[in-house]
């Protein structure tokens, strides 16, 4: 497959007339080939009015049909072989074994949705029977179906540039629930995109949906983006990325004349709480394994766990040594682009110079795109004071807070804003202190995790991959895992119809 | 059980010092005993407080204990007897027959849930297995729940003093998921408010459940609801009401630190669509039928039938004529409160003397404080063009739309906001054009019903009383039925948690 540069709309590519978008070569900053025009609001009202037009057919396609769609875009995806693995590495800088695994995790998160379309489970039918004889008024006939909410809107993340991105998680779950969608490509990995947006477009093709299916946008500013949230035939948005980008999608969202969902995914530090008698046992082995999971990827994970509580006692040092050994020795590891680069530098720079704060390690030093790890350390009591220890900074930048005591701790996990994950290191001895925390662990966060970190996000039917607002916009829901389909549905009830009008579904 | 015109906070009755609330006998407007003291923000300050010290224990009850305290409200409402009744009717001027009939809706509602708790379904329980041999990573131990999002603030509803209302469907469903409620009672029915609010009150102490665990505030102008919904503690809000009401509320939480979800049930003018052949074979048996809908409750329904949408044909005179005569003939009713009534007598005489409406028929006029039917007419192209047409009047206000042709009967269906219901009048012979416009129906309205009007909203697993906005804020959810509890939910996974910590639930 040969790149063009073109976005993709209505079953064909045009040169979009709006600017350019340029593919960089993350480690060296070099352009790399084909530079990719962005698209006009012409072309975003085209891509909107196919998608309306698509919708009425797509979301009625049988649930065979739609899974066999699903797992055509899979194949189509695979069949582009080592182009996208060798372009993915060189936009995002990410290392081929990465790469490869999130292929695998991408395909495999479509074919798990085409599964969970073929059972129908998501359609939650209800019947409830007719009584023309109840006293005093007769009891209708009821049957309810999940239908699908309209045509969504879903942003490329620039850190998972295949499971997040063109035909990621949230274009997945969106064409499972029988969403068209229209994405907008992140301008990080432009090429990327494409490939895989063709990939996609065949597929609409192969199995002969209406071509308002799926379009693919270039953006060379906002205007594209924005658009599309506040575009009347856009139902629903999915998005992952910072909090400024998604509270702004969130505010032109609940302006429109008619408000629609964002399912915005932002900022989460994913703290880890060690526990006194883990820490005791095995408190270097904690500090190593931490110090893997937060450079793993060059700590741009949405659940890199950039917060870590600990109370003083037994273990604690075992853990700093370790955990800064390791990191002091941890290579720098080039960042997905310059910006996310700059940001991350200047967020270890604003920690290393607060007053309250004190550096442990640093990583070795590296290239100018590459980020260096860095451990910081503060006081429970300073980090209540000082709410800028809570804002995210996207990379290998891990802050411990020191609490002097359990009610500190309480204290601590209180002040937080809501978060993806919490993670719990516990030996048996811990539980019932771990226990007395979990009420507000459940508040806290979407996901709760003992003795691991919240790195690794299984595609699974338990998965939430969501929380409390920042974590997202919306902790009613998840982004991984099955359970996403339901973001893009509404219930709709049938009274009294005859057979011949009710949907096959409820007949 | 004597009135006194408190606040109800943690247990027990005080006086609220923020100026008062007085019941009006809506057929007189003459004063009825005992002025209702409204809640300071120090009152709010403590019931929110008291929520938030009730939650953790309260959303940790068994379902056993769940279940039985609704059924225990159930009880306490219909111990009240025949005060009840005559408060409510008093204050409402809805007929005995009505409040009996809204008691046992409300009795038989807080059953259901009782019913839901028990069966556990609502938790959505989803376990995936462990497997530490797969390759290149372990899978997990992944186990999710649905827990309680936090306290919710209920506004009670000016038309269904019981079943919308301190223990109505938003009420029950948020005790249900296992949320605190504080209820900020409608100044339309304060007594009827507060011999709930005992009842509910009571049940809380029969079951020896924490008292923050139910509260009711008086308000007497509109701080203490907004201040409830921008409240920290507070984490969803349940509200029936006016559009200005429900999106200002919208907006206080859009712009809260942490925005919270708000489902408001707004407006609708429910359209009824009458086919050909339905028309030609019974126009003016559906004529009567439209009639006696429109008047149910002097019209005060969310679901009234306040547009009805036909093409030109045999038939739709015979429908005129019997709905104009039965209306026509329709007594005056009592309004719920003396502005619902201005508002409604102004709203008519807008329609009544808009340029492109004509009056068709006006029921017999009755006192300053009932609302007399009005019927009118509009061709489709007029009502396209002229958006106020689609403003709800609250009250027994229809509007028929005369449609030149079927075309012209799909742009109007494109015209129309979100609806609560719509409506198709058919037989057998239109089925074919009816299913033509059901993708259309889908996307406009949250429940579909033949042969019939949207006024009976049935509680059942398979009712969706919600729609698209404007209708609900959010028409993914509804506010009748068992699909309510969903609302007040939030899915968390616990991951690899050994025995010792996990919820019972999921253990």
């Amino acid at each position: 497959m040969t790149l063009t540069g073109e976005i993709l709309i209505g079953g064909k590519a045009l040169r979009g007339q709006n600017g350019e978008i340029l593919g960089v070569d993350a480690a060296s900053g070099n352009k790399l080939p084909v530079s990719f025009g962005g698209a006009t609001s012409q072309d975003l009202e085209q891509a909107a009015a196919l998608a309306w037009d698509a919708f009425p057919i797509y979301r009625e396609t049988s649930l065979e049909d739609r899974a066999a769609f699903l797992e055509t875009i899979a194949q189509n995806i695979l069949d582009i072989g080592d182009t996208l693995v060798e372009r993915a590495m060189a936009e995002t800088g990410l290392p081929k074994g990465r790469i490869e695994g999130e292929r695998g995790r991408t395909v495999g998160q479509l074919r798990l949705f085409a599964t969970e379309v073929r059972s129908g489970k998501f359609q939650e039918l209800r019947f409830d029977a007719a009584d023309p004889e109840r006293k005093p008024a007769a009891k209708p006939d009821l049957r309810l179906r999940n239908i699908a909410i309209g045509p969504v809107a879903v942003f490329g993340a620039s850190n998972f540039p295949l499971a997040f991105s063109v035909a990621g998680g949230d274009t997945a779950s969106a064409l499972a629930a029988g969403c068209p969608v229209i994405v907008k490509a992140h301008s990080a990995h432009p090429g990327t995109s494409e490939l895989v947006g063709r990939a996609v477009q065949k597929a609409v093709a192969d199995c002969g949906l209406p071509v308002g299916t799926f379009a693919l946008l270039f953006d060379s500013g906002r205007e594209i983006g924005q658009g599309l949230v506040a575009d009347h035939r856009i139902r629903a948005v999915g998005f992952t990325g910072s909090r400024v980008g998604g509270t702004a999608l969130m505010k032109i969202a609940s302006e429109r004349k008619q408000p629609i969902p964002v399912y915005a995914e932002m900022s989460s530090i994913n703290p880890v709480i060690l526990f006194p008698n883990a820490l005791k046992n095995r408190g270097a082995a904690i500090g190593t394994a931490f110090a893997a999971s937060l450079t793993l990827g060059a700590g741009q994970f949405c659940t890199n766990p950039g917060l870590i509580l600990a109370v003083e006692g037994e273990g604690l040092d075992a853990f700093i040594s370790a955990a800064s050994e390791a990191l002091s020795k941890a290579p720098a590891q080039t960042m997905l682009t310059g910006g996310i680069c700059k940001a991350y530098t200047s967020g270890v720079e604003k920690l290393g110079s607060h007053g309250k704060v004190k550096k442990l390690a640093e990583g070795v030093a590296g290239e100018a795109t590459q980020g260096r790890a860095a451990f910081f350390e503060t006081t429970g009591a300073d980090f209540i004071a000082h709410h800028e220890l809570q804002d995210e900074v996207f990379g290998a930048a891990g802050l411990l807070v020191r609490c002097k005591d359990t009610a500190e701790l309480q204290a601590v996990l209180d002040a937080l804003e809501g978060q993806l994950t919490v993670a719990l290191h516990v030996d048996e001895a811990d539980n019932a202190q771990a226990k007395t925390l979990l009420p507000t662990l459940e508040l806290l966060a979407g996901r709760i995790l003992v003795n691991g970190f919240g790195t690794g996000v299984e595609v699974s039917p338990a998965m939430v991959h969501g929380g409390p607002y920042p974590s997202t916009s919306d902790g009613r829901s998840t982004s991984v895992g099955t359970l996403a389909i339901y973001r893009f549905l509404r219930p709709v009830c049938y009274q009294d119809l005859p057979a011949a009008l009710l949907p096959a579904a409820l007949a």
